[in-house]
């Protein structure tokens, strides 16, 4: 096994022709095609997504969905421009209507209740995303959070365009999952996101281009690691499983008791 | 593989005659005892840590130290009352000149030079506590961060407690590890964190002593990932390894180019 | 002169037969009274605002905007609720739209530039009611932000509503304004941010309706001198003025040379 | 009356030979000066404050403390620099000690409990002030906040040193004062204030000298109304103390029903 190290070399951060976004999405193919790829995507094109997995996708989202709203509003709080800060309640408003309204949905078609979404654990890659997009809420920039936003926007409008290309799955929750990741207002999300991230890439310096990558590399990875983890049904790593099963046994019998 | 799900049960928080504190301990044992048994543990007690490992875990605990700090500069912001904000102050002190100090010595004898600890990547266990941490500094209250902060001080006390008790190694740099966390400076901290959320869940209700029960079984999770992590030299799951050794490549090819 | 001492006794906040925000208007009559009796409001509503009195309400109400929606989006990220944060999403996109557009029109009307309202210094009434909205959202809950909010709502309303029952005035920019606080929406909003606390209050302790109580009477006074502020042609008391006039000076004359 | 208007011309923020921070004292010189030879600072340095103003001071002064520490922990969560943070947990800790001591024990000279100095009332200058400080502290970066922190520490050390060199009052309140001012580490946390600063114009564009020049001139309105406020007992502007005051009577009416 190989010591893990630090990158030693500064990555060159020059921009392509094609802006900044789209360096970023080059820069980090392999993560951002092995989301594209996973099986979890395919499934779910498929529409043979397992019923306790796509049960498990909705809870996750759920609390994914929750901490990504409030992100929008802090991105909208932090920014100095008040036409960005309209155009991200614009988004705040269409997502608790439109992503948590189907997922309000699908979870009823699956047997799901509010409470099961509503009091669920984070699996661990859902509270590492959330955590990192909270926290760079509180203190970053809007080109930092805009960075952290893309990867996910991109992967879901590509994933679902190359789904309803090869045609709509049949099983129907499925098939509104493609719908909805089609649907113009979240085309048109990514590419503001993109071009709006691009236009401040021009104006930046290479140090804020350095964290943008980072942080554009980290979502990417961190939607890899959440198909991973629903495909899997893995909560959290072996490491801890034991000890996840045993708090959850103490809680289980101490309120019996 | 059975489905992931809820805990449907909520548990019931009796208060231990021991109070809070050690309530929380005994609730979250498998997770707190698996970190104190941790092999890891044990090779810096027996001063049989391998180089690579020790330096893996400097550059980790370094980034971790950063946040660590931060979130008790953020603690003393949020909390109303002075003399706590003394008290986190005091302690913010003492951690930047003893525990980063330690490390900048241990780090110098291991061949790593300060650059190697600045710039270096966070593994996905360190990302996900730090973020945690300093989302929760932002977001929450004074026992919130408590909550979270006291598993790490109670494992690093115990821990080295149980080793000096054993016979110092004679490896200078794991010894210096152990005599850092038995002197009375962090026995002190940790009994006044335990003391200070006591106060507080004696005059919290029911959903606040819940909301600290889960920060501390995160806590007390991500001390025993992260000691895995140092470990196995495994920075991130297996599931992007490869997505994160080729970001690596790409940056160090066409940095060189 | 007496000395200015802090009031001694507790207030006994039992919350009246209307409801806590109509509790909280009764208490805090005095100042809520006197900024919707104050002559601005009469003049506006006459049509007999002069121009500069009107331009520097413009550049001060423009300034209060900017950090009015902010707060918007920081009470949308600071609530736990997503029908909460949707509803604040979808205010601020009103603001945004409508109160700024009418601004904006009405500043064109009066011969001020976008640069004129854009670079503008805020008077100290509006920078001190700005930096309290501001910081409580960043430190409090989202009752804390409705206390704070709702003065503004209703004296705006309930001034707009007086005046259009006298008569609209002939004056087409006052008639704007009369005519822009008299909407649906507005009323909506001012009704929604009563309730909303009163839902809140009804589950309080009596710390945070003292704490509510305070924020309500701090915005009540301030919309009181902000009033007087732009009547006046005051932007910061005398005792400054001079200071203030000299920077300006400064800046001018260094620019100059 | 001539309308108020925001500054046409951009200053020119050239920095002299002695530094930024020199330069933005003399910018700023106006007001600086006011505060420096405001009468509340000559009368406490010939030790003929009366004690009703001395009572006054003490109330505020430990409102401001509050926040003032407070912010010194957010400027040392904000800062990425674990030197500055440890310094900035230091000053945090002395002004906790010295100043919150010194204030004790003046209060308690005056005949003032702990419950008079905790549950009092900000005057408006108090609360502008210290919101402006507390929001930034969330807001800003750490030269945002140097530069809001410098003209206290600045009037403080420069106006005790004058009274100093004239000779101590006899009044043992006042000496204390001038003596607690004229302290090392009082003169030392000043001077690195200002470098610290001067460091961090030398790498700065025209934007943020801009933002840290505004910023400094407001702390340096807000200390000489601060005085002013404290010399004249009047907490609030006329136009609004009858509503303080009918706020406040039926507060103490409605108690004692």
């Amino acid at each position: 096994m190989s010591e893990p190290s630090a990158p030693k070399a500064r990555p060159v951060l020059s921009i392509g022709a094609e802006g900044f976004s789209a360096t970023l999405r080059q820069w980090h193919a392999a993560a951002f095609s092995a989301a594209l790829r996973h099986p979890f995507i395919a499934a779910m094109g498929d529409g043979v997504l397992r019923p306790e997995q796509h049960r498990f996708y909705l809870i996750q989202d759920r609390l994914y969905l929750e901490d990504y709203t409030r992100v929008l509003a802090l991105a909208a709080a932090r920014t100095p421009d008040m036409e960005d800060r309209a155009r991200l309640a614009r988004l705040l408003q269409l997502t608790v209507e439109e992503e948590v309204g189907l997922q309000r949905r699908t979870a009823a078609e699956l047997g799901l209740t509010d409470d099961d979404l509503r009091g669920a654990e984070p699996a661990l890659v859902t509270r590492a995303y959330t955590d990192l997009l909270v926290r760079t809420g509180f203190e970053g920039t809007l080109p930092d959070l805009l960075a952290l936003l893309l990867p996910c926007a991109q992967v879901y409008v590509e994933a679902a365009t190359k789904l309803a290309a090869r045609g709509l799955p049949e099983n129907p929750l499925c098939r509104a999952w493609v719908e909805a990741y089609t649907a113009p207002a979240m085309q048109e999300w990514a590419a503001w996101l993109a071009a709006r991230l691009d236009r401040a890439a021009s104006a930046a310096g290479p140090a804020e281009r350095l964290r943008w990558t980072r942080l554009y590399g980290l979502a990417c990875r961190y939607e890899l690691l959440f198909f991973e983890t629903i495909w899997t049904l893995q909560s959290w790593p072996a490491a801890c499983a034991a000890a996840v099963a045993a708090s959850h046994g103490a809680s289980v019998s101490d309120a019996a008791s």
